[in-house]
């Protein structure tokens, strides 16, 4: 049995491992990824200490971190996350384990449009991660959907990548980061439609178009590539027995615990007010001093 | 007038001067010292994305980082911090600045022993930072007093320069975290003398021995440097109106908000559960973001 079952390996999770390994805890560590949401980010220049740093490097540096102490790391998908009796138990696709406590840093998964053809078109020319696919879409006039940070920042993404590209925002303005917005203003090939609602993805094998809604009619936009950034939804699911919050995020107090004694949390899956690397980093670090003080009953 | 005046530039000021920049408010920076406790400490090896660094050289990233926006920072010393009518007055020992808000983050400074002979010796062999000062001791028998993490971590500072190391820890065991008390019984030279008591610091014109109390009688041990970790105090004594736990902290809730609505705080001087640099850090821009939402009147 372990000490602390650890759920998530980005920014929460990662720095949860490192701490958790520093105070000489037996965890474990499941995730189906690494590096979370900072590895599909472009330009990182908010994690501090690093001025300028691309989401990739920087989860390359946060996995050598981790696995600098030789952490049991396990690539399978949780299914549940319980309490029985006295302890925590993770099931996952493959097996079930079982801990004294569980840290739940799962982080979030992208929001869907929930319009005609997205479900057709996804991964043919539809995609929900601007780092990972804006290459493949060179010289070729594309849309990104969502005028908040992570709409600007696929956006910039695209800007010296594609042919143009068609900002649609729902609102009536951006709402993303000023420093970003000016980046977006200042860009030769990227132009803002405010006030915009995505009707449907069009095709044919490949995305060919959106049907859009603006200034009182429908539009036809001819785009290859449609990049949806609408927002995030919590993976938080697998805990049935946790509270949330009205988006489904799991409530914490300032020590991350949950209202299950022995289940933590950490990260953007909470409802922590912000979510961002830094913040996530940090709060995976209180969450792991909290299990420490939890298994000696010092809280 | 500034929207902002952020008060301390350790992990947490530095932090909330990133994202204020990013954010564009019209802020300011007034601090004592750059880096606060990160400066003063030896290897850090858990703020996640570094597996290891020294104290100087993360004060160093996290300067540049923030002097990368061009910071209108002031080197000065902070006596009040208030509200007045509708905005914060932070007066320094040379004027006084008007903001519509404020950050406090002024961190911690070292908690004294009280006893005989502390004052008289002060930088006359006795000292309150390892990393400042151990050099000075090099084949020098010296004492650490304190057996928490800053004391082991003082300790192993001292682990390849002085003669010999005592180790005074008043409690019947080390608290610090297992990783580095390891490292500490690995040391021939560090030995840790528990359930002890340290009576008075003695000397000629600089420091000879300290008088200790342990096993039930006062014993005599000849040192000529004494390092004091026994602990820290918040620098919350400015903020004469905002609301403060028993130990001094600064009461925040999740939002990083006080009790005086426009006067925020971050890292150690807050009642933040843990104080970490990755923990202060992501506190810092949790503060500026509700800072950005205070001043849109988005909460």
């Amino acid at each position: 049995m372990y000490d602390l079952i650890i759920v998530g390996a980005g920014p929460a999770g990662i720095t949860a491992s490192v701490y958790a390994a520093r105070k000489r805890l037996n965890f474990m560590v499941i995730t189906k990824d690494i590096g979370g949401q900072t590895a599909w980010s472009g330009d990182i220049e908010n994690y501090t200490g690093y001025q300028f740093i691309t989401g990739p490097d920087l989860t390359a540096k946060f996995e050598e971190h981790m696995r600098r102490y030789n952490v049991d790391l396990r690539e399978e998908e949780v299914v549940s996350i319980e309490k029985r009796g006295k302890h925590v138990w993770v099931k996952t696709l493959k097996q079930e384990y079982e801990g004294k406590t569980a840290i739940i840093a799962s982080g979030k998964k992208s929001r869907e449009l929930n319009v005609p053809g997205e479900a057709e078109f996804k991964n043919r020319g539809l995609t929900y991660c601007a780092t990972c696919d804006a290459p493949l879409f060179a010289g070729k006039p594309v849309a990104v959907i969502g005028g908040g940070n992570s709409g600007l920042d696929a956006a910039l993404q695209l800007n010296k990548i594609a042919k143009y590209v068609h900002l649609i925002n729902i609102s009536p303005d951006l709402t993303g980061d000023p420093i970003m917005q000016e980046k977006v203003s200042a860009s030769p090939i990227i132009s803002v439609l405010n006030n915009t609602k995505t009707l449907a993805v069009l095709g044919d094998k490949f995305v060919t178009g959106l049907k859009i809604f603006k200034d009182g009619k429908e539009e036809l936009l001819p785009v290859e590539g449609v990049f949806v950034e609408i927002g995030l939804i919590p993976n938080s699911g697998v805990a049935k027995d946790v509270e949330k919050n009205e988006w489904g995020e799991i409530k914490v107090n300032s020590y991350n615990e949950t209202n299950v004694p022995g289940i933590f949390a950490a990260g953007d899956v909470t409802d922590v007010p912000e979510k961002q690397i830094v913040i996530a980093a940090g709060e995976g670090s209180k969450a792991s001093l909290s299990v420490f003080k939890y298994l000696n009953k010092l809280r």
